[in-house]
């Protein structure tokens, strides 16, 4: 009755664990929620009454320029017509599904990756090809040797404040990467959705702005730094790749909304952006200091880590091989939330031990006591 | 390097000629345009706070259930968990293809039929099998032969102010469809963006209604009665068939704009948008007026037609069988848009001779110009 892809959709994990964990007892770990408290006022009262009309399938033209500069500024040259106005950065990953995956397609990835990325190419019927991750970015050698063996359709790569192991792409290995994605002539998909939220102010060039010859697209979103219900995502192709993303936008939704597009438009750019980001950068900065500080108390025995220097998550590796799914029930069943980090691998047993806490959601306190919690909790497991 | 789905990526022939007729000496009978003149005006001052969060892949509870009313006021009762709320009635279509087509998977539509839809089901491999209409609606007998000869994954249904034919099916015709799926056990996709915009008042209740026990998806929109620009649409399906499409939706975009939602929220179900509706039907019922005017005083000898009813098109059937494809170059360059019929067709040759005619969105003095100059080059071209 249903076509062939249907066997292999899966729910979203970590939709499902939101749900669970919408009781307000419940301390989260879980999604990637900015705070409710950093959320910003909006003004709607100059909004123009002509947006009532359809729109164009590439998005507002005064946003796309905004756009380009923003782009543009981060090292990454390239004009208005270049880029898409999407609905959330995950429109990207289906897009670009659709334009290179057919059943049995191999994708390189990281592994660990974002979860929803594996979801939606495995849907399309992709071969997720995990190449595992260092301190200073994917391992280059790996990467070579995973390009040498099977040549992927594309390569999914996020290279600052990489969700879920917050690893960051050092200058070397984006170069490195550059050179080896020109050289196998792959196509790379960029997904920058935390580049900044950097609590060192550090900002490395896009891997895309190294490329010489290599299509590329680059994906980022206002979703991290203004407001995900909004929706506001684009994406920025290279000029052969760029006619066939706008005709897959037509026929999945024509264009999006253009009220939630002129609101973004408002603030792009603008010295208020740059004042609520650095107000959020401050904010998540003591939330990620009081987890660092809370894990050091309850953790230091139960697992390694590295303190992230910016996006939204700890990423722990356990002393011992325990199956974290499997501790998930056991921790809302005691009012914590959090995600295993098996499913972020191509493969989930490559991950056994692995899990994600997000340090944006819950204020300080809650974070002491959640922590404890789930220290606990490992520790009864044997962990 | 490309899937192979992008060897049947066309681009969407409206799209390119509405770009085509943004010039504003140009007269334009080709989109589905409303009037801008009959635009709204909104309201965001009241808008909560916390819309600025990410939101529920299903869509807003309150939006829904009030969907869940207007719905089952249609004569089609359904519960506010049977609801999802979409990104345009467009994206309906695309969740759905990704749920039934493989390529090769055959497709019930209508000949003619919505043209996005052709281009998204073959996106994804769909082999459109066309039956044709009759006044009273889709042509039964050849319906059950379809059915007989190839069963299809679903049946792509517009039974209300049909596009582009402006066809709308009886009761006899749908109590007889909705018998004929229910005997093959065939699915149904029903869109129906036109209903609320009848000329007459006369509403059958939908097709989905009628069904004993086949699978089924009612799609509707906000875009023709409120604003295209919102992107505010949604999907009510059948139990056995709901749950994929919200895993489909999450995998696509996550969730659609939350401010757009809670503006339709603010409209739908009450007094102002009854009079809002109201005041459109009052104005498209002139434009309509003026346009079947216009026609018989110029395409009597050329063409047959019959007064459309509700919607936003005449249809009309060329007394020569000359292919407008070829004539509308010809149009463009006397600043008049059309939309050949050919291309509404599954198989284009079938509808040689057909042309739509958007009445919505010129007024009156423009419509009798552009119908005027419309019949002069059907006439220099031998129609």
């Amino acid at each position: 009755m249903f076509s062939e892809r249907i066997n292999r959709l899966s729910g979203s994990l970590i939709r499902e664990i939101l749900a669970a964990a919408q009781r307000p007892e419940v301390i989260s770990f879980a999604g990637g929620l900015p705070a409710a408290e950093k959320l910003p006022d909006f003004d709607w009262s100059a909004m123009p009454k002509s947006l009532a009309q359809y729109g164009m399938s590439e998005g507002e033209p005064a946003l796309r320029a905004k756009l380009a500069e923003h782009v543009s500024a981060l090292g990454l040259p390239c004009s208005a017509d270049q880029v898409l106005v999407v609905t959330g950065s995950q429109q990207t990953l289906d897009l670009a599904a659709k334009l290179f995956v057919d059943p049995g397609t191999p994708v390189l990835v990281e592994g660990p990756t974002f979860l929803a990325a594996l979801q939606v190419f495995r849907l399309f019927g992709a071969d997720c090809l995990g190449v595992p991750l260092t301190a200073n970015g994917i391992d280059v050698a790996a990467l070579e040797a995973q390009l040498k063996a099977r040549k992927p359709a594309f390569a999914y790569l996020i290279p600052t404040f990489q969700n879920p192991s917050g690893a960051r792409y050092d200058d070397a290995t984006r170069d490195a990467v550059a050179a080896l994605l020109d050289e196998y002539n792959v196509p790379s998909l960029e997904d920058d959705p935390y580049r900044d939220l950097s609590f060192d102010g550090v900002a490395a060039a896009p891997i895309c702005s190294r490329l010489k010859k290599a299509p590329w697209i680059y994906t980022g979103t206002l979703s991290k730094t203004l407001a995900p219900g909004l929706r506001d995502a684009f994406l920025v192709a290279s000029p052969e790749l760029f006619p066939y993303f706008v005709k897959l936008k037509q026929a999945a939704d024509l264009h999006s909304c253009r009220y939630a597009q002129w609101q973004a438009e408002q603030w792009l750019g603008t010295p208020k952006l740059a004042e609520h980001v650095a107000g959020l950068i401050g904010f998540y900065r003591e939330r990620r200091d009081a987890m660092q500080c809370s894990l050091e108390r309850h953790f230091a025995d139960l697992a390694d880590w590295s303190t992230p220097e910016g996006g939204l998550f700890f990423w722990l590796r356990l002393k011992r091989d325990v199956d974290t799914r499997q501790l998930l029930p056991l921790a809302l069943a005691e009012d914590v939330a959090f995600m295993p980090g098996e499913p972020f691998f191509p493969d989930p047993d490559d991950g056994i031990g692995h899990l994600r806490l997000n340090f944006s959601h819950a204020p300080a306190g809650r974070i002491e006591e959640g922590i404890k919690r789930l220290a606990a909790i490992l520790r009864a497991a044997g962990a």
